[in-house]
């Protein structure tokens, strides 16, 4: 913990799925307002270089939920299990009573092999709480239901099936027929998985979309707790794609609000391997066509905005009842959407659009007071969500597990030395197209981003690094990985892989304590008559 | 799997604890001769450098029974648990109908933390499964039961207590006072925690001293398995300390068979301070005065020699029930003991007798003729146990968790590429004199050998390293760690060590099999009209 301050008594821990950091005005988007989030932002601090340690939801978010490194929870790729001995936010704060739900997604899956390997009861509240990585899902809503009958189940089982069924919204899949998808001239169903369809409004009302009902159900969370303290997950599943909007805000923005995609001329593109990989797949190839960015682009934006006024509600209500007073506020995003950028759509790749995320925080308390509405340039990660919300509820970390470093100090104005680079990690092993054409063996598909106040250095296993310098090159257009005049700052950062690698936590199942104590007890080594286990006496 | 050849139906794993490589006729020792051993040399392939990955008894044995590195099991020190998601040997074996059993010592501590948050009731098979790193009890005999009070459960409940109470040697604690004490001229019990009582007989009779009760033990077990397939972990306390042996055995070698200790000149003394840490501990004090040495090596010799006769008497066994034709047998040591080397005791240090540890494997098949008898100079692993036994029984391997490599190649005389170095690991948080003297906080005490074909580099964290050439000074005396004439070998190993964090298998919850079947079915990237998720199609 910091210092002594009294502690805050709730956190809410926002954050939106695929968000680029500059489609926010705070952050400088020249036309998308976002004037809630933006409030949040001058109340609390905004972070301007934050990363997330995994570029997909998965494992970005298995991130943020134990405060570890990818490589060290292991969660490389969406629908991997997190192994059962990880701790989560929830296993940190629900033993000091504070009750700690889920409204929206987590992309958790559940690690049914070890289930039965140790025959847990798959019935039974520890079982649910692993399948939930420690929330009590107050409402689960992970939000993408394709029409595959492997999808049945899930689908069927999901409350905003059942909530959009209760309204008449009928169908197989009112996720999809009506929230995520527009309507013909004929009426029929035109789906939301086709970009094409993008600008059209999606066939729910709005007052029943994803974000509202995502947003209800937190208020009612919030509201029902009354004044027990509470640490909430809302975690949108927008502007994610499918990318379909409901009117209003699939028509607030058009072609002349898109920033025109971030590329180098087709002759000086970067010839690494893995990038020419991933720039021929299929939603690079499309969101390469202007035509597919002109007609996606303005419907992300309306997705964003959707959520900004969500917020704008949420937060009134936060004042209206006097939480603003006494939570902490994060907002964040699990990892950005290239939209195009460097010939790439999706956000399989360690570059600015895909691993900068927006984050800002508020402490309620006096002492964040004179960093209010301040930018701070240093370089944070997703994984100090969950040490500044121990930090801030005053409880004890486990400094043998957590990676993540407490933002409290920073919001404070205290002068902390801080980390000097920032982890980001991509597994391609799961993309079989990519991987078969760069004919890499499964486990040596790694890509780990190394980014230090100046540079980027992108590690691959068996293939030359990357390198930009982002003071420079901010854009990224020139990659430097293979210039032997750079060798010196590649070595540098090899350097600093070597030390984060050794760094990682790994002595997860005994604490800091426990081998201080014992060591306090046993003194090995030392000559004393009597000991424990009296070694080496003569 | 090597081949297609006829899998083998057993395997016996003896293990020995703290038994130098060097301390086996086999190996070169000039006066310690120890036949039944050599017997197994000459009828398998005995490998002259094999590593252990961690040099006390916990991490070398965790990374024996799951294959893994120290920092992938996380067992970094004694009495620290196993995490639940680690499989080991018995959890590979038992679902393929072999039954798993241990005679002897594993040091498994129970991970109760886990157990507890996980509510896995502790009496369930699941637990003693987890408890017993999945071997079946059959007898576990840890061995090592001072009379401090902490250890009473654990003594009271030690098959080994019951059996000599059985036998009419009574007390507290019998394991101590006939097993290991001897007796004064007045008869007083003189303990063999006390290194000055280490040439005195033990007071049990050799028939019921630990040797021979495991031994025994060991043939009940194949007795009483009579055809059906099974693994045995053959696990003996001895020669660890405390050092004293029951007559005959601790009186077959005096002063004049005790070779001397290795050590530099004190002038040339490597000022290492991790080395100059340990060279103050009390074992290391006193293994540096003769009168400890010559006191006590004869007995240690007594002791494996003790274990080379009962060897004999097992393979006689085997020999004669047909078991030494369909058994893979593998003699090793969990580590060394340094015995005054290098002006050290006990074995937290990273030189040859702490991390050497022998390795003779005998395969019983035809396709392993053409080698028997022979040394196989390559540098072989503790972990490589694991997989060589699946190898041989014909069984899956796990390729996203297993870090060893099977030795059948090599035991067939196939030329396989083979890996460039081996790893050791420790962690001297648990020291705290040592630590608390270096001044390092307790996530900064590692240490990790890579010792390649000519080099041993030893890494520690915040300080320089060491290095050796093994060619030129296979004695390790000369540590060329701060020599500017050496920046390029260390280097190259710097090189090693990052390219071994990095391949450390992180993604155990999901199998290759799996990422591959998944990559195939979904073909992501890949323009097609229909897909599962149908991601970025226009």
């Amino acid at each position: 913990m910091s210092n002594s301050l009294p502690p805050v008594r709730n956190v809410l821990y926002i954050m939106c799925d695929q968000l680029r950091r500059d489609y926010l005005s705070c952050y400088g988007h020249p036309h998308l307002h976002t004037p809630n989030i933006d409030r949040l932002a001058a109340a609390g601090v905004r972070f301007s270089r934050a990363y997330t340690q995994g570029t997909i939801c998965g494992p970005s978010r298995m991130s943020a939920y134990t405060g570890r490194y990818v490589s060290s929870h292991q969660v490389a790729w969406n629908a991997v299990p997190l192994p059962l001995e990880e701790l989560t936010l929830g296993d940190y704060l629900r033993p000091h009573g504070i009750r700690t739900a889920l409204v929206g997604k987590t992309h958790a899956t559940p690690n049914l092999d070890a289930l039965q390997r140790l025959a847990i009861d798959p019935d039974s509240p520890q079982a649910e709480a692993l399948n939930e990585v420690g929330f009590e899902p107050y409402l689960r809503h992970d939000g993408i239901y394709p029409d595959d009958p492997i999808f049945d189940d899930k689908r069927d089982a999901a409350p905003y099936t059942h909530y959009l069924r209760s309204l008449g919204y009928d169908g197989l899949n009112p996720w999809h027929d009506w929230a995520n998808a527009g309507a013909g001239e004929q009426g029929q169903i035109l789906s939301g998985w086709k970009m094409r369809n993008a600008h059209l409004p999606a066939r729910v009302a709005e007052e029943h979309s994803e974000t509202v009902y995502t947003t209800d159900r937190a208020i009612d969370f919030i509201n029902e707790q009354g004044e027990q303290p509470w640490c909430l997950h809302l975690s949108y599943i927008k502007p994610h794609w499918p990318y379909i909007a409901p009117a209003p805000y699939h028509a607030l923005y058009g072609p002349e609000q898109v920033i025109p995609a971030v590329r180098a001329a087709p002759g000086q593109l970067s010839d690494h391997p893995v990038y020419a990989a991933f720039r021929q797949h299929q939603e690079s190839l499309n969101f390469s066509r202007d035509e597919v960015r002109l007609n996606v682009v303005p419907t992300y934006m309306g997705l964003i905005k959707q959520v900004d006024d969500q917020l704008g509600r949420l937060f009134d209500f936060l004042q209206s009842n006097g939480r603003w007073d006494d939570t902490l506020i994060v907002f964040t995003s699990d990892h950005g959407d290239f939209l195009g950028d460097h010939y790439l759509g999706e956000k399989e790749f360690l570059l600015e659009p895909a691993v900068g995320v927006p984050l800002i925080v508020r402490d309620p308390r006096a002492a964040a007071d004179s960093r209010r509405g301040s930018v701070d340039e240093r370089l944070v990660e997703t994984i100090d969500a969950l040490p500044t919300f121990l930090d801030a509820l005053g409880l004890p970390g486990a400094e043998h597990r957590l990676e993540g470093r407490s933002l409290i100090p920073l919001l404070h104005g205290a002068t902390a030395d801080w980390r000097r680079y920032a982890i980001s990690e991509y597994d391609y092993a799961f993309q079989a197209p990519a991987r078969e054409r760069l004919g890499q063996p499964i486990d040596r598909c790694r890509m780990t981003m190394v980014r230090s106040e100046r540079w980027k250095y992108l590690a691959y296993d068996g293939l030359r690094p990357q390198l930009f310098d982002l003071h420079n090159d901010p854009q990224e257009l020139h990659d430097l990985g293979a210039d032997p005049a750079y060798a010196a700052v590649r070595e540098e950062h090899l350097g600093y892989l070597l030390e984060w690698l050794r760094g990682l936590k790994r002595r997860t199942t005994i604490s800091h304590e426990e081998i201080d104590l014992r060591g306090q007890r046993f003194r090995y080594g030392e000559p004393e008559s009597e000991k424990l286990v009296p070694i080496g006496v003569w």
